[in-house]
């Protein structure tokens, strides 16, 4: 199987590069071919050769390009994010929208030359919601997001179901939850302190929490982020029928539940490093956010996410701590 | 006010421009300029001055030129119908995707030389949505199209609120039930026996029912089309928020209580000029239909129409014959 990952310089990307890598298959099917593009070179993984592409989606050529080796698994993960979209409505609106109806409509150009129909894994948001909101969204509840980069997801969804139906590629788009706890350093996202409060702590260094403690939200760790874009990879979407969009399972937790469960796991020194600074805006712009989602129809399709905070930071230790605890 | 309507030469931007044409004023602001655009020149109605111009919206700098005088309220209809959209792709994204978004930035372009914050109308359609549908869909039901028109009126929808969340422009979205009696000839739509089993027999002609008697579908007069629109061009934005898509109001009635409704305006002669002739094509297509909504927000927003089948075949009588049944 040839597998080309489209963002894979992101941090969701080189976390799925690695796992495939380590794998050598997807769904049982080894993979022979490895093609690796972002805006900036990918970093080439161990365990695998492969190919790696410094290439701008959006710049006119450039999907043809990628698609011209005819891969048979297509994961799109490039994205301007939500703050820089926002701010920057050209460019939000160029890579995000334009970006991904130059993938599809290049996949659709080689299907012209002769039959071609690959997977097409697609990464949606939670940003296609808009509140207000139900307290727990369903499967069938509307898309009214609230920024252009939920606006560009949306359409991508639409694109991506259209095109699937119109037999061009076999889509599957997944909105994932916040991904908790990112790795890396802090960072001034509005959402950073899902995952610093946490992250900080388990290395003995303070953090800042803005919100209050009854702040609740939908989270999934990396490692189930991964295992969603897999599963997606090679599912049955028959059952799917026309609506190749789904909400991915998560675990709604209240920002108090995210601190027990660091105390279970981590203990009250940990805890302690937690300083409460309330932030208006952070709260503010959190207050829109989603709080729960009913993801049965993800679930009835096979995908799995974490059941509890514990789980989360415990996956967190042992990917990116090395089992350690400070 | 200066008036810009974009799709002024079809069936319902006739009617439209007629009627605004007759009133001199809407929203009691009196109209000191109506420009008319379509891809072929529009009739200039009675009563008004008007400019007419034959253009392509989705031809590189036309939507530049149709914007550069800064109308202050804009009726964008010009669309690629549904059948035409299927089965032309190209054509279809080019004319209802593209076409559009170079409107609404053309708009947007405009605001950033000197604020203009122009009012936009834009008629959606019930094809944003797709079966399986629950009895009574609801406003914040999903938009999964099963068509690449209603895909591509799903991306205008979200394509106006993000523009008008920004600032572009005020915007309001309107979903159109299915126009009956659509007046003219018969066609073959696969909606247009809808219309036929009635017009025809008003004037005297034979009609075929390709379904059976049960099917339910859901109803508006292009007079309450039109009427959606004024509203749609009036009306106060601000308890709409971010949510600038709206399913009109309709009627939802059985094949059975059309054709009942029928016998009561032009009696049992015009009835037996009925002639059923089961088309399992058709009676597919038509399977994948709403069949009835709930349009609870757009009637709390002063949106109305008819009430009974009655009263449609009573406006049809009136608009199109001259108050006449055969």
């Amino acid at each position: 199987m040839h597998v080309l990952v489209i963002g894979a310089a992101g941090m969701v990307g080189r976390k799925l590069v690695a796992r495939i890598a380590r794998d050598g298959a997807i769904g049982g099917k080894p993979i022979r071919r490895l093609s690796l593009v972002d805006v900036i070179e990918p970093e080439a993984p161990d365990h695998i050769s492969s190919s790696t592409v410094a290439a701008d989606l959006s710049a006119p050529g450039e999907a043809a390009k990628m698609v011209a080796s005819r891969p048979d698994l297509i994961f799109h993960l490039a994205a301007i994010v939500s703050g820089e979209a926002e701010a920057e409505f050209d460019k939000g609106y160029r890579i995000n929208l334009d970006g991904t109806r130059y993938l599809f409509e290049a996949i659709r150009q080689q299907g012209l030359k002769q039959p071609y129909n690959p997977r097409v894994v697609f990464t949606s948001s939670i940003a296609v919601f808009g509140a207000p909101f139900p307290d727990a969204i369903n499967d069938e509840f509307f898309t009214t997001p609230l920024t252009s980069y939920g606006t560009q997801k949306a359409i991508g969804e639409l694109l991506l179901a259209d095109y699937s139906r119109r037999g061009f590629f076999d889509g599957v788009g997944i909105r994932l939850p916040t991904i908790c706890i990112r790795p890396g350093k802090p960072n001034k996202a509005a959402s950073g302190f899902f995952s610093s409060i946490l992250r900080e702590p388990l290395v003995g260094q303070p953090a800042v929490l803005p919100v209050p403690d009854t702040v609740r939200h939908w989270h999934a760790s990396p490692r189930a982020a991964v295992a969603f874009l897999v599963h997606a990879a090679t599912l049955d979407t028959a059952p799917m029928g026309a609506r190749r969009n789904l909400t991915m399972p998560g675990l709604a937790a209240t920002v108090a539940e995210q601190i027990e469960a660091l105390r279970r796991v981590a203990g009250d020194k940990a805890v302690a490093l937690i300083r409460r600074e309330p932030d208006e805006t952070i709260g503010k712009i959190v207050a829109g956010w989603p709080r729960q989602f009913d993801a049965g129809r993800a679930e009835s399709l096979g995908f799995k996410a974490e059941k509890s905070f514990d789980e989360i930071i415990r996956v967190h230790v042992e990917d990116e701590l090395g089992g350690k605890i400070a």
